[in-house]
């Protein structure tokens, strides 16, 4: 084990070169830009560390690369690791201070759009078990990938894969594809995720924009959208349609064990964004109970009429709003669609479309879990303390693979907190790359 | 008058190459794109049409076209022509048929971005003048003509130029720089203008976009935006801004008439426009009197996070709208601007900002005006018939002109009803240009 590990400090040269290589090759999932020759490109990159890959295929959809690599000594005990190449859109480009693609090393950083989410990660897992071959001949147990194209724009079709390829992807264990270090340098160890449900609605009054002169007589799409959205919830940001929390249960007692001991640096969030105080005021435990088991609903576009700079005077023939409502465990995607559905027609807004982007279950792992305590051991080793999250604020696919594989999933990485995934001038560690590297051979050699 | 009017008929292949001309040179003032050298290419073009012309300027500012022929045999009775050959901008380019800056001819229609609004108009102008000039050697009154290149970003400086130049502008009529022909081919003769109040309000709420998993506990300004934007108006299109309509007087009995003798194309505008009904269910008269003399709130345009295709799970720091309030005779800007001020800090709303980009008042001009039965005169013989306006939807400084130099304001023109001016496929109709053209020259006769 001290050679494997001394191998991860030797070749992070070759870290950070792989990851700028992936980095490089933009594979932006909402626009279907370069996901083709990303997924080819990761599947060399599994290659070239020594383990089989290979493209699996559903029609009409991302390419999904799976690697596998058999352990001689342990093959019955096998991990799975899940990544995704594909990356959030760039946009907007003039915010970053170097070129989103351009996987620019500035000291311990390096920046990209996918540099830490989730392309940094990815090569945490791969240089693990290359690290381990290089050195033993051999992994501790079997290892497998599943690297997606389609996170960024809700997994829509992973379960899909998940279902057609059970066996192939049969596992004791699933290694979330993101994990986050606080501003401590400590990892969260992560056992749940939020669900979403992700809409477009559009209003729609006339064929054409028309002067604004007109607005007199004909109906502006704008104000439509407005009084439609002002129903779906209040001020404080409870959401108003009907039965939306119907299903929703209070954290347990252990659950709030955790939260409570869960740190939070609400000075560093308040500085990092920029604000002086949270939604409603809210502080301490209140925080962390929100993060981790409150529904939303963002706005996360809006768009109508000409936006561009001076003034344009005219009346808009449609507007369009991008929602994404966060969802906590057992709340169904589908039941919550129809509720929406249901809402707009009862307040007089059958007018305004729905486009349903996706819909996914939010997911929490069992605190108990023999997998919690390997991976709690190994993140002591590696970085010498960790926090235990209760669940994430955000989303993935955790439901899809936890009721398909029937596994636990656990998530930790290399992400540092406020590494501005999603945003303008995303970066991650090269210092929290090694570490998280030496944390996943711990996690193979425990397994 | 004969050989005139025969001139005009002769040279309408002229007139369109020149207009073409015009339409090929963009001068988007909202942008500052090409608006210098539209400035020269105008005073050019009264040069080449045996006009005296020069460009003025007020420093910061886009320069206005001058343009002046004394008459020899009646040099104190002086016609002013206010035109402006700037442009809307012309996004979005994707729905034009053909280059938006093109000026392509298609029949009896020349296309383009100011092909109606305003460098047809203009030309109609100075063809009116060329015709006299080329035929009788001289113009039966002196002309002079004002071309600025701020009307589309709302006159904000026109009031400044005429004040300067108050004695070198000095007239005893105006004739506006639009004029609107219905379905019928029948010119309507427009007394007035409604006032305009444009501003933008920006909610901020971060400093940069965040993850939108943090939406628990950073602010949405998007919401915050449309909470402020509800408290602006009700469904029906009220504005609920305390003493909004404080100075607003009903018509009087004479504006009635000609409101009730005014004709409507409702059927046509709704086909246009592909709407089932008008705002509130409005019909007939009370059609008519919304357009002249309704103010209205109106969302021109709303921005914020990703609007792109696909979805992208983004908290945004900012969203910004943009609002055009129509305002009609008695309501002053400033007072209003001050009115909207107070009413967001009322509702709790002092943290958005408020960006004035312009403020202008309505105007009217007297129905018995001897300048008025001119013009009346003038579009019976070129054609045929005619319908008088007691105030466009639309607005220009015509307030401006009519208080700093004292003259009867009249809009009559050329563009078609529906020419989708401050849209796509913008067009105007070369036998209109034709007719308008004709009537310039029968009110120049006349005066």
């Amino acid at each position: 084990m001290k050679k494997v590990l001394a191998h991860v400090d030797r070749n992070m040269s070759g870290l950070v070169s792989d990851l700028q290589t992936l980095i490089r090759q933009p594979s932006v999932s909402a626009k279907n830009e370069g996901i083709e020759q990303c997924a080819k490109l990761v599947a060399k990159m599994l290659k070239k560390s020594g383990i089989k890959s290979e493209i699996l295929r559903l029609k009409g959809v991302a390419p999904l690369v799976y690697g596998e690599i058999k352990s001689k000594k342990n093959p019955n005990k096998t991990i799975l690791f899940y990544n995704h190449y594909d990356v959030q859109p760039a946009e907007p480009f003039e915010l970053w201070d170097d070129p989103p693609f351009s996987g620019k090393v500035k000291g311990n950083k390096i920046f990209g759009r996918g540099s830490a989410d989730d392309k940094g990660e990815l090569i945490t897992r791969i240089k693990a078990v290359e690290a381990f071959l290089q050195e033993t001949g051999d992994v501790p147990c079997t290892v497998k990938f599943v690297i997606e194209g389609e996170e960024e724009i809700g997994s829509a079709n992973v379960e899909q894969y998940l279902k057609k390829y059970r066996k192939k992807f049969a596992c004791d264990g699933v290694i979330w594809e993101f994990g986050y270090v606080d501003a401590k340098s400590r990892p969260i160890i992560g056992l749940g995720m939020k669900g979403l449900l992700y809409v477009e609605l559009t209003a729609k009054e006339s064929i054409r924009d028309a002067h604004s002169s007109l607005a007199v007589i004909i109906k502006n799409p704008a104000w439509r959208l407005i009084d439609a959205l002002k129903t779906l919830r209040d001020s404080s940001g409870k959401i108003l349609i009907k039965d939306w929390y119907r299903e929703v249960t209070p954290f347990n007692k252990e659950d709030l064990k955790l939260l409570s001991g869960e740190p939070f640096d609400e000075s560093g969030f308040k500085w990092e964004y920029g604000i002086l105080q949270f939604v409603n005021n809210m502080k301490g435990l209140d925080v962390k109970k929100a993060l981790a088991g409150d529904p939303t609903c963002n706005i996360a576009g809006m768009i109508s009429g000409y936006t561009l700079q001076g003034a344009k005077t005219v009346l808009p023939s449609s507007a369009t709003v991008k929602i994404d409502f966060r969802l906590v465990p057992k709340m169904d995607p589908k039941k919550q669609i129809a509720r929406l559905k249901t809402h707009l027609k009862k307040h007089g807004f059958s007018d305004i479309s729905v486009k349903i982007f996706h819909g996914e279950a939010a997911s929490r792992t069992d605190p108990s879990s023999p997998f919690v305590g390997i991976v709690k051991q190994a993140a002591k080793e590696s970085f010498g303390s960790y926090i235990v999250n209760v669940s994430n604020a955000g989303t993935g696919p955790m439901h899809s693979f936890a009721s398909v594989l029937k596994a636990p999933c656990i998530s930790i990485g290399s992400t540092y907190m406020f590494a501005r995934i999603h945003s303008p001038n995303e970066f991650a560690r090269i210092d929290l790359l090694k570490k998280t590297t030496k944390c996943m051979c711990h996690i193979l050699d425990r397994f």
